[in-house]
């Protein structure tokens, strides 16, 4: 099935993305953006998205935040290299093998100045801050400032039909990268201060992240030797997930490209930055990953809109085109996981 | 790939498609049309659609008609037995070999009053009149009462963004059938007078229709004596068509479940009855069998619009789809000599 496989990726590009992600200087209409976007699976950035947004002129100086905000606690994810959820070593001193893992963060809850202190003195391999939580954190720990922003995107709520599941904030700082992955519904990514970086690939691409079951392991950080520990979890646990690091170090450039072709040799992954102002549409079930550049306050921040998704005839052909074996899923099977529906107990979506 | 396979077939069905056709008793919103049937691939049938139509109550007295378009040339297609574009058997006698091709209706331009008559006075074995033209015959054969219709369906225009492509009129009686097959149009299909009965494939299904190349043949007929001939096209050409017809004759019953399992085994297609006053949405790319009960005035008279369709990542996922070799594929190469290694499947069916 490999020429196949092949004409899939190019023919999804051909016939519908392009080459570029579409740029829309205003936002489309509804019938237009779920014509031409939503039922395509097809991205798109849109500028002049949130001008009318106080949170556009207010958050870039990060003092309103801190006053705004400053007796609330909020979530702040902790790691040493500023990549959670992400394939990461054990670090087992076994002889050759490098036992990889699916580490999450060390998250905690503080003070929002405290928290905010944090990301601002991350400092790569020795303690990255991140303030974001997937669970609606937008509209739950930071009530207080949230009517800064719109409550939901209103032409995405019409043409979707509801309205948003989930609102997520993210404040960081060009020291955390999010690692390939999905997310099983439609988003909305509105970037309002800084710019985000967005690697993407359609889920046609799936067999180019060689997707496996990676042992979920978690960090811990203790305050006080300044050391984090990355345990496993126990009773064991396997999340799937995409195993490409499409950034490798120059000295792992060589050994990620040989283990990883078909996402290293195959069409280029869609690039876009969107800027502060900018809504990127991230449709469901497409890999992404993520780094930031911070704006002048010193901070990316974001908030982005999670919309159910129809679980409908594209998904169904994803999960049919994820069956078919070709290299990845051979890897998988060898690792015993066959890739089914997400784990419940872990917030963790390919 | 069997197993793979069923499982689309079984989940787009438990996903999106449920068991029976919706139906809608007014008709939808723009967004609503787009959002949960273009998008999603999935048909629906609309009552009270085109309730304002004059040709509603205006079509049922055939004289109208007759008086309309009396002076008018139509495209009249004639067959022995209702069935054109259809696989159909070459009646060689050349020992046990069945040859089958692709038969096209013989097509006269007739005045409309002959050509009516022609369809009254069909009779299955001997000559079966169909009053259509696949070429926006409404609008150009029929232009004398064109405005007896709408121009397009209002809200489907708004919703896919462009103008109907081609408008279709179909007067026949049950005596013509239309063999199964898909199109390339987003297809609004307007009932007038009499019912339509559908039978209906999503594009997922489409190794259960043992779509195969036949040669194309063409019905040619002698007023004179009476007769059909049915000649091959000089030079050859080759159209693929699906083998299966889903109402063999009882005689013939046995042969074709045993030659097309996976159709008579598999999921029930969809059957819906379109009434006088009702549209059936067929999405693109669905595979449908039509046949047709006559109305008060003695026929059955629909008017279909034709919506250009997207070629997106469904049709790129179709195409995928169709290029997995699954059974019916085996046979095409069993029919072209070559041998094949894999035996049938004994796969158990859905």
């Amino acid at each position: 099935m490999e020429k196949e496989i092949h004409d899939l990726w190019r023919e999804v590009r051909e016939l519908s993305l392009g080459t570029e992600i579409d740029r829309l200087d205003t936002p489309p209409s509804p019938i237009q953006f779920i014509r031409d976007y939503v039922s395509q699976s097809k991205p798109c950035v849109i500028s002049k998205a949130i001008s009318h947004w106080p949170a556009l002129k207010l958050w870039s100086d990060p003092s309103y935040l801190a006053a705004s905000l400053s007796d609330d606690l909020v979530s702040l994810h902790l790691t040493p290299n500023g990549s959670a959820d992400a394939v990461t070593p054990m670090n087992h001193h076994d002889g050759n093998t490098e036992n990889l893992c699916f580490a999450s963060a060390h998250v905690e809850k503080l003070l929002f100045t405290e928290a905010l202190h944090a990301v601002k003195s991350s400092c790569k391999g020795r303690n990255v801050a991140y303030l974001q939580q997937q669970n609606d954190c937008f509209r739950t720990e930071y009530s207080n400032v949230c009517l800064d922003c719109d409550g939901d995107i209103a032409w995405a709520t019409e043409a979707l039909g509801c309205s948003p599941e989930a609102v997520n904030l993210w404040i960081g700082t060009d020291l955390s990268v999010t690692s390939f992955h999905k997310d099983h519904y439609e988003n909305l990514y509105a970037v309002v201060s800084g710019e985000k970086h967005f690697l993407l690939l359609p889920p046609t691409d799936v067999h180019r992240l060689y997707v496996q079951e990676y042992p979920v392991a978690n960090y811990s950080y203790n305050r006080d030797s300044e050391e984090f520990k990355l345990e496993l979890e126990q009773p064991m646990k396997y999340v799937p997930w995409c195993s490409v690091d499409p950034y490798p170090s120059p000295e792992k450039e060589a050994s990620e490209r040989s283990k990883f072709p078909l996402f290293f040799d195959g069409p280029k992954p869609f690039h876009c930055t969107v800027k502060a102002g900018e809504i990127l549409y991230l449709p469901s079930m497409w890999f992404h990953h993520v780094s930031q550049t911070q704006g002048d306050g010193g901070y990316t921040i974001a908030v982005n809109y999670w919309y159910d998704m129809q679980f409908d005839v594209k998904y169904a052909y994803f999960n049919f085109l994820q069956s078919v074996p070709y290299e990845s899923s051979s890897l998988i099977s060898k690792l015993s996981g066959r890739e089914d529906e997400d784990s419940e107990s872990s917030d963790a979506e390919v």
